[in-house]
C-alpha cells in the first residue's frame, strides 16, 4: 500500500484503480532481498548441518567480517546452528612457540578422528593482531590432519582486539559444533591474556612443555599452572627422555602444592612425543576420563553454564561499544574531540564525558 | 518549600504563615552535605597540590573505591588536579617475579631524589586480581625510598579487572603530578597484557631481566621487546659479572634484529648492579636523554596525544559498561536472565537481544 492510502481518517476517500500491492516495484525489490540474503543464510545453515566444509569456512569468514551487512546475516546464522550446537568436547591448547604444538595437534586430531571422531581446530591469536603473525597460518605444518576428511583447520584471524576474536572465537565453536564435529581443539600461544580467554571456553585445558635444562619452572605463569588441567611434555624422545620424566617429576610436584580445584580434579602430568607419536592416546584417555568423570558429577554442565554467564556479559559488553561506535552522531563528535585532544584543547577525561552526555 | 506549595493552580489558596524557604530542614540538610562534600573534595585537591601525602593517598583511595558517591567525587577531584598535571616523566618497569624489581625501584628512586625530584612509585598488577598477590604491597621491600620525603609509593589497587586497574592506574598518574612529583615510576609484573596497559600510559619502558645460563632470548615474549626502550640485565654483580656482559651483547644483537622504531631510537641494553648500586645512574641518565631527544624532535608531545586520544576510548567505553551495569532496569533484567541461562532456558547470545533492545 502506498502512504497516501494509510490516512485512516473517515472523509478519506478509497482511490478507484489500486494498484496490487505485490506489483509495488520498492516493495517487490525489497522482497528479492530479503529473500535473496535468506537463502544465503538457509543454505549457509543447511550446509553446515549436513558437514559441509565449504559452508562453514564461508559461515565464518562471514562472522569475522566488520562489515554491518554481514554482522546481521552472521547474527542470524548463529541463531539457527544453536539447537545443533553444544554437544562437543572443547579443548584448550596452549604452548610457547617451539613446543611443538602443530606437531602434537596433528598427531592428537588424527588419533581422535581414527576413532571415529570428528576434529576442529581453531585458533585465538592476540599476537597477530600487532605483529600480524599468525598460528595455523601455515596449514602445511598440519599436512595429515589437513587431508582428513573428518578434521577441518582453520587458521586464527587477525587485525582484532583480544575482545574481539574471543568473540568470534566462541560462534566459530558453535558453528562447527552444528556441524557435527565432537572435538574443537582451541589453540593460543603463551602470551599471558589470551590463555584466560581460551580457558574461557573450553571444558579442558591443556598446556604443552618442554624439558630445558635447569629449574623446571623457571618461566611459567603461576596463571597459567593454575588454570591447567593437565601439563603434557613434549618431545620425550632420543635424549630428552630422561629430562621429560624428570621435568614431569618436578611438575607433579608443583602441581601438588596449588589448592585443589573445585570441582576435584587433580592436574595430570603427561610426557609425549608427537613426532614419534608416543603417548598421544595417553593424552587422549586421560581427557576422555576427565570429560566422563565431570559430567558424572555435574561439574560440566555448571562449568558450561558458568561460561554461558560470562558469554553473556562479554556480549553485551561488545556490542554497548559497537553500537557506540556506529552511532554516527557520536561518530561524528569522536572525530571532533580527538581533534581537541590533538590540538590539547581538551583533556581526555572532559571529551569523554562530552560523547557520553551525547547518548 | 514544601511539596504543597508547589501546586500551581489558580484555585489554590497561599498559606497565610510561611517557613523561611532557607529554615526548611531537608533543604539545609542538603546544603550542609553539599558544602561537606565540597569541602572534602577541595580540602584534598588543596592538599595535594600542597604535596601533602596524606591527602593524595586519600585521593587515591577515593578513586579505588567503587561507591557511586565516591566517584562522583573521584571525577570532581580529577578535573580540578588535571591543571597541575601531565608535566612528569612517566617510567613503567617490568621484569618477571626474582629479577630484583623492588631493590632496582628503591636504589633509582634514591638516585632520582638526590638529584633534586620528587618519585612516584606506583603498580599495574593484574595477578592480585585472581591470586589476591600485590606487587608493592610490602613496602619494607623498599625501606630507603619509603622514608625518603620526596617519595611516594603507593601498593596497587586488587580485586578488579585489568581495564579497571588501568583506569585507576591513569588517574592515579595525574593526582601525583598535581602534587609535584616529577618522576612516574609504573611497576608491573611480566604476565602479558599488563605491559601494553602500561606500555599505553609511559613515556619510557624499561625491561629488567636476569642473565640466565643458556640462551638468554628464551621464555621473553617479542611484544614486550618490542615495547621496550631499554633492556636493563641487573644482577651483574660477583661472578655474575660476565654472564651480564654476554647477556647484554645478545640482547644487543638481537634488538638490532627489530625494525627501528618511529620515533627514531634504537633500544638501549645496560648491566647493573641494584644490590651494590652500581650503574644506576647510568640509567637515569640514559632516560633523560631519551626524554630531551624525544622533546626536542617533538616525539614526546605526539606519543603523549596518542595516549590520551587511547585514554579517551578507555575511559567511554568503561563508563558506558559502568552506565549499564548501574542501570536498575537493566540490573533486574540481567539477574532475571542469568537465572535463566542458570536454567538452561535461553542462550547467552539470545539474553543480550533481550538486555540490549531495553536500552
Amino acid at each position: 500500500m502506498s502512504k497516501k492510502e494509510k490516512n485512516t481518517s473517515a472523509l478519506n476517500e478509497k482511490q478507484g484503480v489500486e494498484q496490487p500491492a505485490t506489483l509495488s516495484k520498492t516493495a517487490a525489490e525489497k522482497l528479492k532481498n530479503q529473500r535473496k540474503k535468506k537463502q544465503s543464510v538457509d543454505e549457509l545453515v543447511n550446509g553446515i548441518i549436513n558437514g559441509d566444509k565449504t559452508a562453514l569456512s564461508r559461515a565464518i569468514t562471514m562472522i569475522e567480517s566488520t562489515a554491518q551487512k554481514h554482522q546481521q546475516q552472521a547474527k542470524a546464522l548463529i541463531k539457527h546452528c544453536l539447537p545443533y550446537a553444544n554437544n562437543a568436547v572443547r579443548i584448550g591448547i596452549t604452548g610457547v612457540p617451539g613446543v611443538g604444538k602443530s606437531t602434537f595437534i596433528e598427531q592428537f586430531g588424527i588419533s581422535l578422528t581414527q576413532s571415529g571422531k570428528k576434529v576442529a581446530v581453531l585458533a585465538v591469536d592476540p599476537s597477530s593482531s600487532v605483529s600480524k603473525g599468525s598460528i595455523l597460518g601455515d596449514k602445511t605444518r598440519m599436512e595429515s590432519l589437513v587431508k582428513d576428511a573428518n578434521a577441518f583447520i582453520r587458521p586464527s584471524s587477525s587485525g582484532d582486539s583480544l575482545g574481539g576474536v574471543a568473540r568470534k572465537t566462541r560462534e566459530a565453536i558453535i558453528l562447527c559444533e552444528a556441524a557435527g564435529y565432537t572435538h574443537i581443539i582451541i589453540e593460543t600461544v603463551g602470551v599471558g591474556q589470551s590463555e584466560t580467554v581460551v580457558h574461557s571456553m573450553t571444558d579442558f585445558f591443556l598446556l604443552l612443555k618442554l624439558a630445558g635444562a635447569g629449574d623446571e619452572l623457571q618461566g611459567i605463569k603461576r596463571g597459567i599452572i593454575e588454570m591447567a588441567d593437565a601439563i603434557v611434555i613434549n618431545k620425550a624422545d632420543g635424549e630428552n627422555v630422561k629430562a621429560a620424566k624428570l621435568a614431569k617429576t618436578e611438575f607433579n610436584r608443583a602441581l601438588h602444592l596449588y589448592p585443589p580445584k573445585t570441582n576435584g580434579w587433580t592436574a595430570k602430568t603427561l610426557t609425549c612425543s608427537a613426532l614419534n607419536n608416543n603417548g598421544i592416546t595417553e593424552v587422549s584417555r586421560m581427557i576422555s576420563d576427565f570429560i566422563s568423570e565431570m559430567k558424572k558429577a555435574g561439574h560440566f554442565q555448571k562449568k558450561r553454564i558458568e561460561q554461558h554467564k560470562f558469554w553473556l556479559l562479554q556480549t553485551v559488553e561488545s556490542r554497548l561499544k559497537s553500537d557506540f561506535y556506529n552511532n554516527t552522531t557520536i561518530k561524528k563528535e569522536l572525530k571532533f574531540q580527538l581533534e581537541k585532544i590533538e590540538a590539547n584543547e581538551t583533556t581526555p577525561f572532559e571529551a569523554a564525558d562530552v560523547l557520553l552526555e551525547m547518548l
